[in-house]
Parts: C-alpha cells; sequence; structure tokens
C-alpha cells in the first residue's frame, strides 16, 4: 500500500487518470486544464445534474466495497441524466479522501467509476481531490445531451396519462436492511460469513444499481416520448408527488400493481415490514418513472420490464392509492430524507 | 433560527432558490428537475470545471463569514473558466450541511453565493443537498462557454513568449497568516477584537478574492490572445511548473517583477518569512498567469495591472528564478497540497 501524501495531488490524479480514453465526439478536452472542453452539435441540449455522496449518511463503508461504491456514484448521476430522455456524456469526479486511505483503495473506487462510464460510454473529464479530516467524500457531476424535442421534464403529465414504472421496487432498500443486519449481528467477530443466500438481486441492487438506460432506449424504439419522467432516488411515493406538484395535476396508483421483486416480499416478510410501504418509500430503486397518453397503452403494453400502475388526475383529486380491497389511502412523501436525519 | 429538519431537503432549496433568475440565454432550465438544461450557440464550446471544498481543509468557520465563504466558493470556480479565456455561464453547488447549522446558516453561505452569481452574471442551475456528519461540505461545478478560436490552454506557450501575471501575489496566504495569528490570540477570549489595521487588503484577498474577468476583457479589447493561461491558485512557482510541463518549455522569471503588495511585503517582515517564497508559493491568488507572444510587448505592456515577469524558454533550460544579484534558483513547485497536510 502507497501513502497517498507520497504522490501528491497531481501524482494521485495522474495514476487515476491513467490511460484514459474519450469515446464521445462531445469531448474535446479532459482532464489537465482549468476546465474541460465539449462541443455538443447544434440540435443538442445540454444537461447537466450533480449527486453529492458523504460517508456514512449515503454509504457505508463496513459493507459497500469500494469498486461498488464508484460504480455506484456514477451510475446515480447517469440515472437522472436518462430520466430528461437525454444520454449521459461526461462525468467530474471530486474526492475528498481522509488519511485512513491508501493510494490503492483510491484507485479500487476509481476503477467502479471508469468501469461505469465504460459501460454507458461516458467519458471522465476532470475533477478536483483534496484531503478530508472527516470521512470520503465523493461529489459527481454529470454533463449529458438530448435533442430539445426528446427532453422530458417532470412537470408535462396531464390528467388520464397512464403512470408507468420500469423495473421493480423496494429491493434496493430491503438489500440495505439486510446489509445493516449482517453488519449488527457480525458486530465484533472475526472472519463472520454474511449469510446472503437467496437474497443476492437485493444486495446487488443496493450496492451496485444499474440506470436504465435500456428503457430509454426501448420507449425512443417504440416511437413513445413520455409526458413527464423521472428516476426513482427517494422513493415512488415522493416522486409521484413531485410529478404531479410540478404537472398540476394528482394521482391514483393501484397497490396491486406495484411490481415488487420475489426476494424483496420474503425479506419484508422476514423483518417484519409492510411490504408495499417499503416499495413505495424505500428508495434507491433507481428505476424510471413516467406517465404516457391514454392512446399509448396497447403500445406501453407491449414492452418489456415497464408497468402501468395508475393514472393522472385533474388536480383537485389530490394523489392517492388504491388499496386492493378498493379504499383510497393518500400518498405521502415520506422519501428518505437525509436532512430530517438526528444522528451527528 | 430555524433547524433545517423541519424544512426538509426539498423545502430548504425552494427557500434557498427564492426568486432566482436566469440572465443567461444559454440557459434554458434551472433548479427543479433530475437534470438543468442548457443550450450554447453553435460557435460556442462549453468548459467545466468543479472544486470541492472542505471545512478545516480549505476553510476555517472559526474567522470566515459564511456569506463570503459562498461568495468565494463561487468565484474560485469563475476562475478556472476564465483562466481558459472563457465566460462562466451556469453553477451548480452541492452542499452537506452538518446539524449544528441553522437554516439562517445556510441562507447567509447562499447569499454570498447568489452575490458572486449576479456580479458575474452566472445563473445558478442545480445542485444537491444533504446532512453531513462531518463539517460543511460545499462542492460547487461551473460551466461557460468560449469560441473555439478564443480558447486559451495551459500546453501552447513557445520559447521567447514573454510570461505574464495580473495584480500581485502572496497577498491571500498574508491574510490566511494573520487571520490564524488572530485565531491562535483570541483562543479562550470574549469579545476579543482582531486588529487588522493596515491589513486590511490582505483580509479582503484571503476572504473576499475576485476572478479577474476584467484581465480577459482587457486582452481580448487590445487583441491579444495569450498562448497559454491558468489561474494562480497554488502559487505562482506551481502554476508556471504546470504550463511549461503541459508546453514542454523551460522559463526564466526575475525576481525583482514578481509583483508584491506593500501589505504583503510589511506582513512577511512582521512574520519573519521570506517575502518571495511566499510569492511564489503562498497560493490562492485568482490572479492571472498567462504567456504572450514576444512581438506583443508593446502592447501588453501598456496594460494596466498586467506585469511582464519572465519569459518562456526551451525545456532543456529547465524553470528558474533569476534573483536580484543574478544567480539563478531552479523553480520548485511547494505549492499549497492538501493530500500532504498531516492533520486529521
Amino acid at each position: 500500500m502507497s501513502e497517498i501524501s507520497t504522490l501528491g495531488e497531481f501524482g494521485l490524479i495522474d495514476r487515476l487518470t491513467d490511460g484514459l480514453k474519450n469515446v464521445n465526439d462531445s469531448t474535446l478536452r479532459g482532464v489537465g486544464d482549468d476546465a474541460a472542453v465539449m462541443h455538443y452539435e447544434s440540435d443538442r441540449d445540454v444537461l447537466v445534474t450533480t449527486d453529492l455522496l458523504l460517508e456514512n449518511v449515503h454509504f457505508d463503508l463496513t459493507y459497500v466495497p469500494l469498486k461498488h461504491l464508484g460504480y455506484k456514484s456514477a451510475v446515480v448521476n447517469f440515472s437522472d441524466i436518462y430520466a430528461m430522455n437525454g444520454t449521459p456524456r461526461q462525468i467530474t469526479v471530486s474526492l475528498g479522501i481522509s488519511r485512513r486511505f491508501e493510494v490503492e483503495h483510491i484507485e479500487e473506487l476509481f476503477s467502479g467509476i471508469r468501469l461505469a462510464c465504460e459501460r454507458y460510454g461516458v467519458d471522465l473529464v476532470g475533477g478536483d481531490t483534496s484531503a478530508s479530516h472527516q470521512g470520503l467524500v465523493i461529489s459527481i457531476t454529470c454533463l449529458g445531451d438530448a435533442r430539445r424535442s426528446d427532453i422530458v421534464y417532470r412537470d408535462g403529465a396531464k390528467p388520464t396519462d397512464l403512470i408507468c414504472v420500469s423495473g421493480d421496487l423496494g429491493a434496493s432498500y430491503m438489500g440495505l436492511q439486510l446489509l445493516e443486519r449482517e453488519k449488527v449481528a457480525s458486530a465484533g467477530m472475526k472472519d463472520f460469513q454474511p449469510d446472503f443466500a437467496g437474497k443476492e438481486y437485493l444486495i446487488e441492487r443496493q450496492l451496485k444499481p444499474e440506470a436504465r438506460r435500456d428503457i430509454v432506449e426501448e420507449l425512443a424504439k417504440a416511437g413513445i416520448k413520455p409526458t413527464a419522467m423521472m428516476d426513482v432516488s427517494d422513493g415512488l411515493s415522493s416522486e409521484l408527488m413531485h410529478i404531479c406538484k410540478q404537472s398540476h395535476t394528482g394521482c391514483r396508483v393501484y397497490e396491486d400493481r406495484i411490481p415488487i421483486d420475489y426476494q424483496t416480499a420474503v425479506m419484508a416478510e422476514e423483518l417484519n415490514m409492510n411490504l408495499v410501504t417499503a416499495a413505495l418509500n424505500g428508495g434507491e430503486d433507481y428505476e424510471l418513472l413516467f406517465t404516457v397518453p391514454l392512446t399509448a397503452h396497447d403500445e406501453i403494453s407491449k414492452l418489456k420490464d415497464i408497468k402501468v400502475i395508475g393514472y393522472v388526475t385533474e388536480e383537485s383529486l389530490g394523489c392517492a392509492m388504491i388499496t386492493r380491497d378498493g379504499g383510497e389511502i393518500p400518498l405521502k412523501a415520506q422519501g428518505w430524507n437525509p436532512l430530517a436525519e438526528k444522528q451527528e
């Protein structure tokens, strides 16, 4: 293991960015100057999103491998660009590194970031590196592009639109519960072997989520442009309410249509948690939540891994879930709110 | 004072971004969706730069007012865009907020960021807000634009080019020394009044630096395009060596030509520090360091607040300072290296 201070900031950056190749035509200059330089085709708008990840708020290095953390940190940003119906093109990565990390740790983290970039065709074009007297700090900004006519905002939903969601919900949250449980169980034990048998999907959803590029491509191929879209990072309930608030609409979602994986259900049972609550509020699903015109019903029903879960209403009707027995429960944005946390 | 948890993330963001108006044509959508949306004229390249600022590494809230901190955090990013000979247009701001901060503290910080944006004509288009279990974390990314033919990189310096620097150097570093000294002197004392009389310039340079937009505009007006340029954030010596390394050149700078303010000199004397060392390595000057062809000598000499401090040589001659007595001292990149710090 090598101490970071022996390399210095510029030495470390050289090592982390060694062999980087840019794959996007829009990237003119990457790492190595005061700023990176891009040029986007004149028919493209530029998208920018950013995420800040802090140790012990967003991740716990007790059970999160650094390579997975790097991968996820990049992917959650790509997810925001796809949620605009765009294509991620470039990222910048800023790191605050505490002294317990060696060069090899940061290389591990970066190998995850670089793997994500490779898989999603994104160029790493810049960043900043600093010591941190606290924990690990990761700040990633992602640039993407889209034709203006393709961009989907949150505010375009109209009454009668169908509400759709990709994949399934709640698995990442259950994965987190599982990891936390095993962390408690392993406390103070050496060579503890956590038991994840039959729950691999939950762990993968939590530690190594993917952004739904495939859904964006599938929709484009089918000629369907959503009227509103966002990714599910804070929980379906919270995100639905964002779309409805910004679109000045209400909504109805059917409890029995919310897509939930078998492993998620088993885990909720095991933990004695309400399954639907977990699926509605768990967060970190990185699925796409979107609305399409009612006329797209037949087309959308044919697409794989997309489920219609409800419909958009007039604003005055509010946001509610229709339960299995036909009752209505108002949706609440209980979503993951790191600012309300009481720890420190 | 109001607790941040009562507002939640979205409530806080609403409050911080209340009344924001975008001034750049290139900003199509700002805060409020998965990503901000921009469109740049087809003759413009897009520049992106990012800076991560961590409490007790980059700033000490014992003596840095939050509004100044916000202002400086934004300005140091603008400085990087000017250093490319571009114009800053948009920023995103991510904050990690520890629980000792109230809503009003963060509003104070944001008022500094917004003031900087207003003064420099930059739009605040997005960001991320989170709890921090550690200190305050500020991550800012700045987008800018420039005509491709106007962009100045670090690698274009040619032997015989003149080396120029704007303003003066070392004052910010001396301001930091002064603030640190008063912090020590005030430890444990109530109602301590620090004595900054006659040293206001040093304090201002440290707490509220400006980016040299005026220099970029002045050069454009005079029809001078630098061959290489960067801003002085880590110290003149370190930055000069970056330009020379990337341009495959050497350089000579004259000790007696390094611009130093009177207050900086007095303070160095008081602290028994080597003045030239401080000016070469102090950092955080946010002045522009650039090279111009020898033929621009007469033109550049007429411009105010720009000084020719040396010239570019063949690479084999290395980087050196010519002392007052005509000797040569090799330049060293002693610049501020936060990764080499031993604290934690």
